[in-house]
């Protein structure tokens, strides 16, 4: 039995030059295994109309830590220190398994909703997170998180080996177990070095925070002498592929050796903005060739998983920074949001296009909204003009999981219930 | 017969502190009757079930071009005098009446379910926008243009003085009639003159752009040796309470004469951005006391009307600008989009606030979504997670214009279809 989009217009993104394509779109197990030109469905398939929709690749959140949609709006417009001492620290002290679990599903609902199938995460507790993955029909790269010194890291790395043994590339590779150490300013040396060497050996991904504030720039400099990248490199930290979340501060010779060492970057505009640390020079990263993904920081600094309104954040930004109206087209944006994801977790022939062999992720936008009439341009529209309420339909690995904005794999109200009671029980007793 | 919103959280957005409130919101002959307590309606009353839902006073749009949605998405990344020479001066040298009404109409529906309410517009032909704005059901302060010299004034003030006799407070107010001088650089000193004494002899307000660019900043310093406020002013501009778009390049001295002249500024960030303007300081002008109000702009150049991102847009950029978290927090980036925007338009005692006497705009926000779940903080959550879809009732001078997310007022689906009829004659032949 095969799937069939019909009769759709979409936005391939593969590696021709940008265009709009029409036609049929045929999945069979899992996979796309046709994208253009007219095909006849049997009787046996199952058809999507797609005439009155816009077909783009499943969206690729590159950075954010999902569980924390439990701390949504509990503490904004504060400087740091107060957020994370009076407000996130005392909630995330309290974290059990099951609130992992409740905040895991909520956010898998936003993500599906915001057309999002496949993320990489870095949070606290793993099972319950891959659980709540496995049962959304979305992909996710988890983040066996490492932080602190020698004690905390073996016990840590212990776990993590049974992680990766019983999950890394588990459903159809849907999941995939990243080393996830926090920032060169929560690990020791030891830590550092010991998750570069568990990536290796496991042949699975880096996953990191790296010069996000000024403060993480500034004290690296003062500690070691060197910028956070040049201090992980000196460590032979770069063995597996590393990618990078944030990159506000990076240096110039940073940019350089990023490029060289081919480490892509996440870039996180809201979180970034509403943190107040800046915007990353994104427009510098392309032109010097680095590869560039999207994401949206956990829910706690955002305050919500939407890629469409990040697309919308990142296209303007730079535009403004650089005086400069073509800097960072749409077209750019959206890549950085499938391909740029794609290629950021090492999946570039896997995901982040409609093209024949590729995983079947693919999300349907309603074109028949006052915000996006007349269409012109579809890129433009998608990365100007559209809300996540747009997206109708979300296949993810060749599976219906949303249909006429029905999430089909999740329980929603029962998901925002056990949210709410998760939300209220972390709330300080005041 | 009146209308009760029952069991409603809701942001008052009054002269009181900030806070959210919760309980019944009355509403009879198009006015507020009380706000909070509860209320025993009558069996003759309408009643709106509140209880999981949020309340606002409607937004205010305090500067925009409506029918320029017909332009939407048809050249974007460009430079601005490629964009406007190639894309949007032909398209616009095509625009009859008709386009004018569909535009209008295409632009009302969005307004309507971004929650706006009242909104400042500019452009030409103003009736068929009055004539779409009265059949939708919300508020207008319609522009009557002017531009270029003498000759061309003098033709259009007859129109305007017509235009202002016919409907300058028609409807219950819901129409007013500002007189809307383009720029200092489009306009001759005849024409700033004309336009000052014309608000002046009829109490109605100035709306211009001002200081949108480095460019009419720096043209106005070497043409007149003022910036463009400080011209104005010297040819006795200011009479009439008068609302500037834009505000980016605004000097230090600029920004204390608009204090001094009571001149509010209308944030206009998506458009500023995607255009390379810049920022315009806003956390500066409310430090020094300023009047901020809070637009989209036209739909060319933002690209669509949306007030919830214009909202969020807000909230992050001077964050970031001024690398502290603590600036522009989320209550006062709504009072922008509400109270802000009554005040730059003249009408603080009429909108932008639920509270008794004051008409009856009222926006309602369906809180059982995943972004906003747990919802903690209202204010934070409709700044920075809600989307303008969020939004399912919209109540405009009393009258119930939208529920459930339809608008009873218009047909979208000719609205849509005539919208795209337009757009397509306006494309140039290629």
């Amino acid at each position: 039995m095969k799937t069939v989009i019909k009769d759709t217009a979409y936005i391939p993104m593969d590696a021709s030059a940008p265009r709009v394509s029409r036609g049929d779109i045929v999945i069979e197990s899992g996979r796309i295994l046709k994208a253009g030109g007219t095909y006849q469905p049997a009787q046996s398939d199952r058809v999507i109309d797609g005439s009155r929709s816009l077909a783009l690749p499943g969206l690729v959140n590159a950075h954010t830590h999902i569980a924390m949609s439990l701390l949504r709006n509990c503490a904004d417009d504060l400087d740091l220190f107060t957020w994370l001492q009076d407000h996130i620290w005392p909630r995330e002290a309290k974290l059990t398994e099951e609130d992992i679990r409740s905040g895991s599903l909520l956010a898998l609902a936003e993500l599906i909703r915001s057309g999002v199938t496949t993320f990489a995460d870095m949070y606290f507790y793993q099972e319950p997170t891959i659980e709540s993955v496995l049962a959304s029909g979305i992909s996710a790269h988890i983040g066996a998180t490492l932080m602190g010194g020698k004690e905390e890291t073996d016990k840590r790395m212990k776990d993590h080996e049974a992680l990766i043994s019983s999950w890394h590339n588990a459903e159809d590779g849907r999941i995939r177990v990243d080393i996830a150490p926090h920032a060169v300013y929560t690990c020791s040396e030891y830590t550092l070095k010991a998750a570069a060497e568990l990536a290796d050996e496991y042949r699975t991904a880096l996953h990191i925070h790296l010069s996000e504030t000024r403060k993480e720039q500034q004290d690296s400099l003062q500690t070691h002498g060197m910028t956070p990248l040049g201090y992980l490199h000196s460590l032979g930290f770069f063995k597996a592929h590393c990618y990078a979340a944030h990159g506000v501060y990076l240096s110039e010779e940073d940019i350089s050796l990023c490029r060289e060492l081919q480490i892509p970057v996440v870039h996180n505009p809201t979180s970034n903005l509403k943190l107040a640390n800046g915007t990353a020079p994104v427009a510098e990263f392309l032109r010097k060739g680095l590869t560039v993904a999207l994401g949206t920081d956990g829910a706690s600094s955002n305050n919500n998983l939407n890629m469409i309104e990040e697309m919308h954040i990142a296209s303007l930004i730079h535009k403004g920074a650089a005086e400069d109206p073509t800097v960072l087209p749409a077209y750019d944006v959206l890549y950085m949001a499938t391909m740029g994801g794609a290629e950021a977790l090492g999946r570039a022939d896997e995901i982040g296009s409609i093209e024949p062999g590729k995983r079947a992720d693919i999300i349907l936008f309603d074109i028949d909204s006052p915000h996006l009439v007349p269409l012109n341009n579809p890129v433009s529209a998608v990365v100007y003009s559209a809300q996540s309420s747009d997206i109708h339909t979300v296949i993810s690995s060749g599976e219906v999981i949303m249909e006429n904005r029905n999430i089909l794999t999740l329980d929603e109200e029962k998901i925002l219930a056990d949210a709410r009671v998760s939300a209220d029980r972390l709330a300080p007793v005041t």
